[in-house]
């Protein structure tokens, strides 16, 4: 591949934000945005109280700005930049916000947490704030297409790839003009990081708040007139070539506007590693037909390879680390009959009788399926075995969540964090969104009364 | 080289920093210290002014929290966070500060950044300052040892290793122990970022910034029990693996406590990239022998390879490019007799009489050379060839800058930011800050009156 055909891929990319009109976005692309967006903001309401967002709010209350925007779920108000940061924090956290399938980004933390902190500072329409998600999303998810299959292994790519989605949808917003929307993206992209080394740590939700953060300070910095390189994405010492060994950067640019990759977007049934789910899937059904841990001499999963790349850990040492166990998964699907999060808390790690059934889950790679598909077959203690294979995952592309699941989630995520009313109302003003006059309406809303 | 056998080297040196005693500190490190203090604060002084400062303080500080700390040479005060990355783009805009000469990181930045912003907030003495400078210094320059070889062509290493060296200070200061300042080293080393293709804009010295900005955030987030990697620096997916392609982790704990990095600090005696400096000690010795622009035909270099790799703009587009251009700074040299401040503008950069010379100017890569070496051949309109060999360039370890040399930099750096008699208390308590009862003293004094 040729560095000098793909001189543009920058100034491509941020030409064609600066240009997008919102009527030319097919209603079904917009309709996906408004299940992001009730997606994620259930997932920032339902993470609103965990302790790693307690904590970075703690430490960093002192040092933050004026009281311009709310923190999603709390009472507490800082400046839009923080808000940014910690409102990416909790939509993250519980690992239970959306995924984009292909790449494993996931999209709105970086590009919803950001534009709705900007919300109360700067007043926008629903419309504006729709279009601008979109964007986002489509710069971030096209970026990651570029690097995901060298990249991840190394990489939260929410943390590296979701700044520039950040720096597109505050830079709509701003009006940056083709030349400030270059450089914003150069500011964005020399900030991108989130080592996987943090796994099962505060710092995973920490990067993602990050993108969302930095993306939005990096817009702000351009309106001003600050530089950086106009090439970050292409340049032999950019992104796409330093972040990954291998990049495919026709990617970025191909059929721009004519696709837009939030209509790719899924939304997880279950809080944990998306690669879990098939499994889940499987254990759920089998359990439903009357099977009971103690009948149970062994569970055998069959898994996408990537499943064990991302999600083998044996033995969780806590809720966040448990989140990336496959074994630990089983076993709370066939203890409990789910996957929420109530099932990876340190309690549900260290039951007796979820950790006795998780020792007897066994997995393997099997590269001839798809990522949403598994087998999971059960040895009784009589010897007979039960089967059930998962086509696709709930919440994958071909057997996606509905809106009134999309519902149920958000209600089951606002429980004991708003009241009913505003639960009620908030889901109301996310499906109409784009008729809102001022979107910080949602951010007013989304605090306890 | 078995990952196992260094399970340790994050904690070995989280253990090192919390357990040092500055008596144990050779006072001639302790002097070389002061001597990095008083390059660090003149080049934050002199770079205070500059437009990329001015930029990025008018864009942020919208969003910045209390008046906390003050920003050197300007009238603005903020938060302590905002404060380090702002105090640390002045310190290195104008590629003016010191250089660890193995690694090329620029160790005062991110540490006396990020620690004199706390002084104000949280009052220390000198000696506790120069204690953690010292200790920051090391954590940073053992790390960027480590990667450097196979790092630095991708990133800025000030940006990347820096972050470690500003939680360690930061972290001593606030008194972490061994769990907790391995925690910060690790919410620290996640934001490692820094990409080598914002040579010439003003996200250089941003990155610089950050790095003293984000690691002393996450001294603070450790200290309030925020998790991380403990195995940020050796994990396999961690710091020296990802960002590096070949790593000697050996080397960050290998005679800890023995010998100090701050040690091999340097100081420039002219305002841009380093590996620029001994061809330019050359020009200005030829032209003292009463060489004029006029008389010149061509000038040839001979300069160790990673001069041009890494200063090798033939035409720099700019007063911020220029300083990555062996030619400008061969052509300044040679015009001005100079190479300071003034020989980095745009008005240098496209002054007729410059410009004419610099395209005369050929460098060849010679990797017989050492780093600190130069050959400059001269041929005059005539024929006549004059030659001038630099053995060791001025402020390499061998030909070191003198205290007075500093003391003269520092108050050429001053000039027009501070009045005479700042200076003049400014540098005898940089010479004295050990006897320091609170070293916010010299923040105080380091503001316009």
């Amino acid at each position: 591949m040729s560095i000098e055909r793909r001189a543009d891929v920058t100034r491509t990319l941020a030409r064609f934000v600066v240009e997008s009109r919102f009527e030319t976005i097919p209603a079904a692309v917009r309709h996906e945005a408004e299940r992001s967006l009730i997606n994620w903001l259930g997932c920032a309401l339902g993470g609103s109280r965990h302790e790693a967002v307690s904590i970075a709010l703690a430490a960093l209350k002192p040092f933050s700005g004026p009281a311009q925007a709310g923190i999603l779920g709390r009472r507490e108000r800082t400046d839009i930049m923080h808000a940014a940061l910690i409102n990416g924090m909790s939509a993250h956290v519980l690992d239970f916000d959306d995924t984009h399938l292909r790449t494993l980004l996931h999209p709105s933390v970086p590009v919803a947490s950001s534009l709705l902190a900007l919300a109360e500072f700067r007043p926008f329409s629903g419309a504006d704030f729709l279009h601008a998600f979109i964007l986002g999303v489509e710069v971030e998810c096209r970026i990651a297409n570029a690097v995901y299959a060298t990249h991840n292994v190394n990489w939260y790519i929410t943390g590296t790839a979701g700044v520039f989605g950040a720096a597109a949808a505050i830079g709509r917003i701003l009006g940056l003009d083709d030349r400030q929307m270059t450089q914003a993206f150069g500011i964005a992209g020399t900030q991108a990081a989130g080592l996987r080394e943090m796994a099962g740590t505060m710092c995973k939700s920490f990067v993602h708040g990050r993108a969302a953060q930095n993306g939005m300070q990096s817009a702000f910095l351009a309106a001003q007139g600050f530089t950086s390189s106009e090439r970050v994405i292409e340049a032999p010492r950019g992104f796409a070539h330093v972040l990954a060994v291998d990049c495919d950067l026709d990617t970025i640019t191909a059929n721009l506007g004519k696709t837009y990759e939030i209509a790719l977007n899924t939304y997880k049934p279950h809080a944990c590693g998306v690669v879990c789910h098939p499994a889940i899937d499987g254990c759920i059904e089998l359990r439903a037909r009357a099977l009971k841990p103690e009948q149970i001499a062994g569970i055998s999963l069959r898994v996408h390879p990537l499943a064990l790349k991302l999600a083998g850990i044996k033995e969780p040492s806590g809720g966040l680390e448990s989140k990336w166990s496959i074994y630990h998964s089983a076993a709370v699907a066939i203890v409990d009959g789910a996957a929420g999060e109530r099932q990876y808390t340190d309690e549900r790690v260290f039951d007796r009788r979820v950790g006795a059934l998780r020792k007897r889950v066994s997995a393997e790679a099997d590269d001839t399926l798809r990522q949403d598909e598994a087998h999971v077959a059960v040895t009784l203690n009589d010897g007979t075995v039960r089967e059930q294979h998962v086509d696709h995952a709930i919440g994958s592309v071909d057997n996606p969540m509905s809106d009134l699941d999309l519902e149920e989630k958000f209600g089951e995520l606002s429980i004991g964090v708003l009241a009913d009313d505003q639960v009620r109302q908030l889901v109301e003003k996310c499906w109409t969104v784009a008729r809102l006059p001022d979107v910080a309406a949602l951010a007013r809303l989304a605090v306890p009364c």
